[in-house]
């Protein structure tokens, strides 16, 4: 028999049901502001968290979740809040708090984010580059968090390139004579390369640096403004650099681990690399999710 | 007081309000058969249909939208439409029939679609295409539908090419041996170019023939299975046919004018070309909308 | 003969070629902000730029396109531009001068938006909107620009709550007693709606006021955070409100007309909203796209 | 030095590198047929495939994925293969043959589905869903594969049901009078889940008693076509079965331990279950990720 208002149906005991894995919220769009470098970011941010949930209780306490962003979020404006993945280590934290009946939670949070670059002797503009920020919160094992960037990039098919070469030089001989000197044709496209590290307590990793990580292990980075000159250049730079999907994650898990030599075997890491290939319709794609110790014995 | 059930309330008299435009349903997914060229077409289509509400009626009946696109299907079937666009029309005229308070009616249908194509002495491969069909009746005027394509392509950049061979010129001299022989490098990409033209009464336009001509406006169709000597083909035929989004429509429109010469001036046509550049993570878009009539004096 | 570098082949004479009517660039992300209402709204906007292209030209110079979008949007920082529709408008107006091949200019751009909203008596929170702007400039007529936003909130059927009603009083005729004191069930869903309306010369429309136009024709807005009491409030206040997509989108037009009694007969408005059905696995939608003196005589 | 065309640049020796999870194909559209119940399904299947590539091999040969894609596909038509998860397999093994270097592939496959349902003494309609397929195979331990679905259904929320009949009972004291007889306005919604399940060697799982599973555990499974006497019917069971996420889950988990009985313990099960909250900009979301082992446990 109802006896108070309001009524919490969510704790209702339950008997024999069965423990679920994560209840939550998806997409709560959220402005946010990060400070680092010295500078303001603001960012608007998609956010999902959840918690998981013991056989006995029937429902999640679902309006929770989104106080717990909304205070997290305020805090961090007034807090200097530095990155997007302390944040989302703050609300789960706080979610672990705000739901007793929970022995673990998840956030994750993405956004866009910007960067003002400009190719050689050209001319500067924001480009746009995704933000990932995770972070995992059991009562007995603490915290795990970690931060991801998506890029957009250029990659040539070194492939093509060789068949090319061979097929054209069978038409026309000369062309052997500048062979290593002049790039071959061949195809290019746009290329989306994500990359997700751990970051260990008291360690700071800047996406910043995993920006610079990716965009260096393309053939060539992109840019918003391009005039002529500064056009051919990155044509002619990425063919000199031509790259399968395959080689930009391994160049990628390369950097990693000498940049990040101090970071402990556990650290875990993904790189996913994904060519929208101008001639196919469909993508070539390829990844490596694993540890920092399993890289290093490769 | 209501006096029988079930009530009516959407045809409920309404005083002083507006009349709306459009009114219906989007998203409906249906399986569709349409026979053609002695083989039939299974396609899984996505449909939106309309039709306007006068100011006197305060709602439209929408379950009537779903019956009729249920029953059109169904005799489809039976009595072997020819195309999407004449299904299209047969749904667009009996939603005039079905809400006699409309003036006119609106129907768009959208199909993956797919055909065995090759390239020059390679693997056959069935490739896939978006075919796009409206219709819109009017109590008046009669019936008008139109058919459409969308086709993923290469495009080569004709202008990041001639950069790149005078910068290249300029550290190698010997490329001018060979100018005019093979090409030079430059940024290519996927493309998506869309082409909807209207179909007059008693006359058959063929999506094939409209992809026809937007793949051979392209620096070069794509493929799903390429060996390496024929990926070597595909990307010096692109390079040898370098191609400006605008060159795309401009190439669609003139052979449209072509291969259509005895349609009318009236007749509607809008071409959409979109590269999604390598070089930038925008895309470049070019757009003609218009009739064969001013087509016909450019 | 190809004579200095850089080559500009889209200047490249052509002859008996076709104009174009859009040629541009899509999907262009920058971080724009806006003054107003003495607050600094920072936004992530997408932005679509095209002018038209002349028979006589092969090519527009696309890296001019994000040229003058960093400058205006550098430059409405410093000059505390004061809505979207402005900063298009600004972009509109420098495209024009920038191609000067061309005789018309177009601009699209959305971005997330967020105001604080509470339900009666609940707790505050971010609530997100989306805002939309065009303008469009042509040498000749001088430059139109709109503001719009869309809005999601929920409906209510008005038919399945008068059916659900009829049905359930031949089970339990007890019903009948409580008949208009208490809300019957009904099926609702989230309701997705957009309003755009054209800014004239000299007049300014606030998006915030579009945005309590939409709200407040919907059965209800919705919230990000709802404890158990104001849940409840929003479900009864929103049965008590029920709405078809005809009804939202005439109340909204009503509610224009009174708003912007003094903008002239030849203002563009349009309004569409689509229910996300809850009993159907397809939408409802309804719109009305006219001008203001349309509107007057409904 | 370069000997033979074509060259084989992907098997050209690494040194020192890193090997890869995973690299293959994503977004291969296809048409596919299934003979399931003597009845052809015709579906249009969105494939990836992956193989894993050892440190000592630099690219992947990524024609051969479509290549075999392709022939697994037309000797399914041929062989009559009874369901999207035997054609994942099938791709699965050859996938191994054709990449000697991989030690495992990996295949996942989506694709529309359509079963005709009437809501009870209504019409008939082809309702839509979503089939899902996983394999994955490796030369050492053989074979797995899963089928799912996805299922777009209605759920009425049991919390705002009791808060709002709190709340209207203390405006009108006589709803207590019918309270059990009548059911409660509450907040309703397109709800979708999705629940995939390992198939275990010489076992048959229907997708159609997946479908039938979920929809049955949903507050209403919803119609292409209701009359008005179908909708107030589908209204008031929904609102006699008011759901949670996470009711809806484990309304699902009990039905598979009970349909399932013979299957071992081993066997993966996932379920998810999101609900496009009417009341909310964002989504609620429940899930289980687990074995029939532990989900016996509970």
């Amino acid at each position: 028999m109802r006896t108070k208002f309001p009524v919490d149906c969510q704790s209702g005991p339950l008997e024999k049901s069965f423990k679920l894995t994560r209840v939550g919220v998806t997409g709560v769009k959220k402005p946010v502001m990060v400070r680092r470098g010295g500078k303001d970011h603001f960012l608007v941010a998609e956010i999902d968290v959840f918690v998981n949930l013991p056989s006995t209780q029937r429902g999640s306490h679902m309006s929770r979740n989104v106080e717990v962003i909304n205070e997290m979020i305020d805090s961090s404006v007034r807090l200097k809040v530095k990155s997007l993945e302390q944040l989302a280590a703050n609300i789960c934290k706080t979610l672990l708090e705000r739901h007793d009946y929970a022995s673990n939670a998840e956030v994750r949070m993405t956004a866009d984010y910007f960067i003002e670059k400009k190719p050689d002797g050209g001319k500067k503009s924001l480009e746009v580059y995704k933000l990932m920020a995770k972070a995992r919160a059991t009562r007995e094992d603490g915290l795990m968090k970690q931060v991801g960037v998506e890029v957009q990039g250029m990659t040539v098919c070194p492939c093509a390139m060789e068949t090319a070469f061979m097929k054209l030089e069978q038409e026309v001989p000369e062309l052997k004579m500048i062979e290593g000197k002049v790039p071959t044709i061949s195809h290019n496209q746009r290329n989306r390369t994500a990359l997700m590290i751990e970051v260990p307590e008291q360690v700071d990793i800047e996406a910043d640096d995993l920006i610079e990580i990716v965009e260096s292990s393309l053939s060539s980075p992109t840019f918003g403004v391009l005039k002529r000159a500064d056009e051919a250049n990155v044509v002619i730079e990425a063919h000199r650099n031509p790259r399968f999907v395959e080689d930009v994650v391994r160049d990628i898990l390369g950097k990693l681990l000498r940049k990040y030599r101090r970071l402990g075997d556990s650290v875990h890491v993904t790189v996913r690399s994904e060519s929208e290939e101008s001639i196919h319709k469909h993508n070539a794609f390829a990844e490596r999710d694993t540890t920092l110790g399993e890289l290093r014995g490769k």
